[in-house]
């Protein structure tokens, strides 16, 4: 594993960062291809991906530092085959789709061919940050089914060439994952909406279902079981998305910290002065604190302790998402009027990550069911035995 | 004065906020010449400027309640012709310059006829978080002064038609302050420097000096006192910007409510659940807070009293800047996707605001500047006779 | 006031303070008594008091440089009659007892002959975050009213004479404020409760009203206007705490610097080395805008608008309760090992001032509170004309 | 391992917890004693220590857990016998010590028949946030060396049978650990020094060494090594403080979720209005990173990487010891009035960590010495070949 660490960090560092787009541009599709290219003559591609489908495998304990490095550049997971959603999506499609699925659409997945979305978020009052208001529906009929709905924020769909669509299904009850090409009949991709975030193209655009079928051989899964595949699929997204970002924070980090090595103030270096020596302190202790959150987050996962697995990857995007944040921040502090400029990428960067804190549930969201989780889990501990703690003593 | 905020209010949001600029862009020159026009029909126009050059003579202790009024929208201040750089230089002019200056440099910087710009920044290692590191410098001629020197980030000079330049006097001992017109004979503007801010054009380029005469009718003041009068322009911009960021504050945080009141989520509205009411809270703490500081602030500059001045405005500065940047966070946190994308204007605001950060001394520097100050006036007290009260008893 | 705030800094410093308790001790009865009798003679006594019942009739817009100073001392406010409950007892009194209620009630108790307590808050279910739960009750009798009930964490009662007792008197709705001496058959002051802070003794014990009779002439202005007096006690004694513990931050930080001045650490004096120097700045923040922020809640207070006085001195309470725990528990860690010992006061003012965060309404009760008014407020505005912000562009 | 995770949790809420000494009070000798031998019967006794002298033998990647067990009680540790400082002196002990030495220090304190302190601190200007600037010092004599110096904030030597202390010796360079009884002629213990921690007894003292003799064979490993044997000990030492304060964290968040679980405010409970949600929310996502934190520097210590082991170690102690701090106070918030009184044990419990924040290194020495390394990590890496990222581009 060590070796494809360091054959990613150099693979990131001397071929994707001198082709990186510029101050708020997005990287060009033929720029990205030839970046895939190179990744695969590098052996560095698609990490994560089953080896069967052209993946390299990766268990997914091992996937933090490979995706950190990939993260060092705002566009390095996309030239590696590990962005999201596409890396969700082939998780996903390797844990419940069926071999012939596999092979029709996690196959040219893997090998870089196509692009996929997730359509589950939808415009107010759907499914937001209350999956429970789902409101896209998809009905049986002869063969298949049939979707009638709206989504909003699908990330990438503007490029992408499929997307797992999430439905309500009433009449299985529950929800259905279902599988379509979004040139399909009966799907409108559009309007776009732009976002602050401008790395990888894609966009998040509206997407509208009007009678678009899907045949059965295109549902993922079990009917009626989405809401449990969109589980699976959402703790190790988020873990991966904190994987990226942290990269990316360290990348900010190492830039603030040549300039504090580098510039001297009042006649003694930046490093020296206390102040940027408590900012970059701290920055510090968010990244470790993040990478080691990940990690125990991962080995939840891993354990198939859905519960852990839930609570742990909550805790962890809700503090990665927040500590990445402030370490670009920070790393925009110090580097003063260059960090909000075109001369260094920083403030971008800042820009980049700042959805990562409403994506995949806002932090507030995550607080919420965080504490509620608590919450309960003392009161069963409680009603199990547990003394109660809060009595006063006269 | 109450009735100059009611006005200013009604004109800055039924006049100004429909002519704002798109997402990310720049209010265009004609239509910010439009609303300069309006403004003075409203009789609104460059409220804190001297009755006899054109302003409404506010007295420095009533602009904030105005200047937050201004500030609701990003392009404001410039509509209503108290945007900075120009606002403060209005006020050093009228402190410092001569009859004959004001007439011809004042007051068609009041009337809205010219712009200018305060060239004081350097690259490194010139002034920058250290002042005294001053590098550009005037020499004396015959009849005036000759500048040589490189300036950067220079607010506003790409439209501006004149800039006080701050230059090192070694002749006659430190610094002094010159007006030139930016079209004048070795004069270069540019290259630009792109930064994220975006509301108000103008840029900030570098300006180089290249042998540039100025006749000494266009010193400002004394030779040798720029540093003072630095001083004296310095505290009451560094208010002027809380004042109207603050005011942009309150327009995310009126966002952020609209959207608590509206938006109904598990079945309760958003104001009704708790993770949010800690942010609207917050916020609300931060903007009073930052309200109560700059008035307390402006109270010690009204006062006469430097000392006090400098440290409470730096105070100020430091917690308005980043409380502002926090409420306005918080603002696109609560409006979720919405915050970060092209429907809502939050996160511009926030890109607006985070500069404020850095310019005009960053945070960290005045962090290093407040705690000497204060470490040297409590060591002074001990000196004066205050028994030391860190002494250990056994 | 000048002067009268420089003859209570130099009686505080100078006389109160050699006479503060030990380490964790409360002050003894008999020294408490030397003190007052000193302020007496000092002229500082009873700063806020009517001049009429023996008090120095500060204006309250005057108080908090005096009580800040008076707080530099733990024991400084009680020294000098300003302390709570006291102090705000006196102001209710002042403000709504009538004159033979004043003669035989607040004269003694400006005087120092006698101490008081203000008794409200219950154990649950009854008054305690939430008023409206009030369980205590008077019943109307012959001449007078009888109460029954419990209350809890009622201060200084240990060694108070009397008490204003608060009880919900449902024959003529609402609440009533009844007034009480402490040793009137049917009143049982105790169990003691133990609480962390101990400079200053009385205690806060249960109160139980057992047949407690009160004559008609004890009422303390009109039957069932108890809540609406609450609210004119409330926000001042709100603020006047604010003032006495942002004295004892001063004393902390005041500490903090002298060992920062006086330190040497790895070759550098303390004050240099820059983690200690953003503990100071910050503090230097805290304290700045603490007493910002009390200022203007005190001129909201003073202006009679009571919807933004509750309003200003709930947000003042919680920014000054958390912020002096801040400065204070920055001091205790720039001494180090000392700052947790004995042979300095500082770990016990974070403990005098940590109840602060809780007494008086805790910062959540307060936080949820303003969270409320804030969105109800602007949606006042809305409903008055003001147009949505949040409403998406398409 | 779980079996002894499960059945440490279980003697330390079911034998330990009983026996906790009362508000503010330290736990009596004798209860201590039956404690532990109640813990030898339980077979839970010494986890940490080595088989052969009596412990369990538990590898160190597994003490997180159940030292968070002991921890769940202040005096969880004590009772178990894996408390600072006999555990990281044990843990020192078996790494250097030779066998004899072993037999006569290590196994009577295993066995739990001694005690033990580590005497390194010494008054300032002498070893403390600057342990380079040792004071104490050891000359050779015949058959041994003789010590002289002063040490401070000694714990537990008020009750210790011995030390390990740590003496310049330039006659070999550098520093010597050399174990000594402390009744050894030319010892003073004390005077002792007051602290705000109080559950285990054996205080803080000062020790006076003048003209102590230690033999030859009382010198722990080799002489001038004793530098490099402190970073072997501190290093795991932090991280234990780490884990037992980390369980008493767990213990105050129970407590607040039995609160919130339990009690009824404005007609809700508690656990469902949403400032205590946020709070609850941020104790669990600070108790979740500081485990996962521990977890990786113990990785790091177990692997050998001294490097890795003194950054990740350092960078645990400081998140650890503030999220502690953190997790009780807003449990003590969560808790009102009671919170800070002394029908819970709340109160204490902050005081108790809130010098772990100071001790071992305050948060300000770690932060500097973190920032120091990391800006040394980064120049080693450009000085290597790593392009400069600050470097602006035109």
């Amino acid at each position: 594993m060590t070796d494809l660490v360091a054959r990613t960090r150099a693979f990131v560092r001397e071929v994707v960062m001198p082709a990186e787009p510029g101050w708020g541009e997005s990287i060009a599709s033929d720029a990205l291809e030839r970046l895939r290219d190179a990744a695969r003559d590098a052996g560095v591609y698609a990490p994560h991906a089953p080896v069967e489908y052209g993946g390299l495998g990766l268990p997914i304990t091992q996937w933090s530092r490979v995706f950190q490095e990939a993260g060092y550049s705002p566009v390095g997971a996309a030239a590696l085959g590990c962005m999201a959603p596409d890396e969700g999506n082939m998780r996903l499609l390797e844990l419940v789709a069926d071999d012939d699925q596999k092979e029709r659409w996690l196959a040219p997945l893997v090998r870089g061919e196509q692009r996929s979305s997730f359509a589950m978020t939808e415009p107010h009052p759907g499914a937001g940050s209350d999956p429970a208001a789902l409101a896209t529906a998809a009905r049986r009929v002869d063969g298949g089914w049939i979707i009638e709905g709206r989504k909003r924020f699908i990330s990438g769909a503007e490029t992408a060439d499929f997307a797992i669509v999430m439905a309500r299904t009433d009449e299985v009850g529950g929800a259905t994952m279902l599988l379509t090409r979004l040139d399909a009949p009966g799907i409108t991709v559009g309007p776009s909406i732009r976002t602050i975030e401008s790395a990888i193209g894609g966009g998040h655009p509206y997407v509208t279902f009007d009678g678009c079928f899907v045949p059965d051989a295109d549902v993922l899964g079990e009917p009626g079981a989405g809401f449990r595949y969109a589980q699976v699929r959402l703790a190790p997204a988020r873990l991966t998305h904190c994987m990226r970002w942290l990269g990316l924070a360290r990348r900010a980090h190492d830039t603030a910290l040549d300039r504090a090595n580098g510039r001297e103030l009042f006649g003694e270096r930046l490093r020296d002065l206390g102040v940027a020596q408590a900012l970059i302190a701290d920055s510090e202790i968010d990244l470790a604190t993040s990478d080691a959150m990940i990690d125990a987050a991962v080995a939840a996962v891993d354990s198939g302790d859905t519960r852990a697995a839930s609570t742990l990857s909550s805790i962890a995007k809700v503090h990665c998402s927040e500590a990445v944040f402030r370490v670009i921040d920070r790393a925009v502090q110090l580097c003063g009027g260059d960090g909000v400029s075109s001369g260094l990428p920083l403030i971008q960067f800042l820009n980049e990550v700042r959805p990562f804190r409403i994506y995949d549930g806002s932090s507030e969201s995550h607080r919420w069911a965080i504490a509620r989780r608590a919450a309960s889990a003392r009161e069963r501990a409680v009603q199990a035995g547990a003394p109660r703690l809060d009595v006063v003593t006269p």
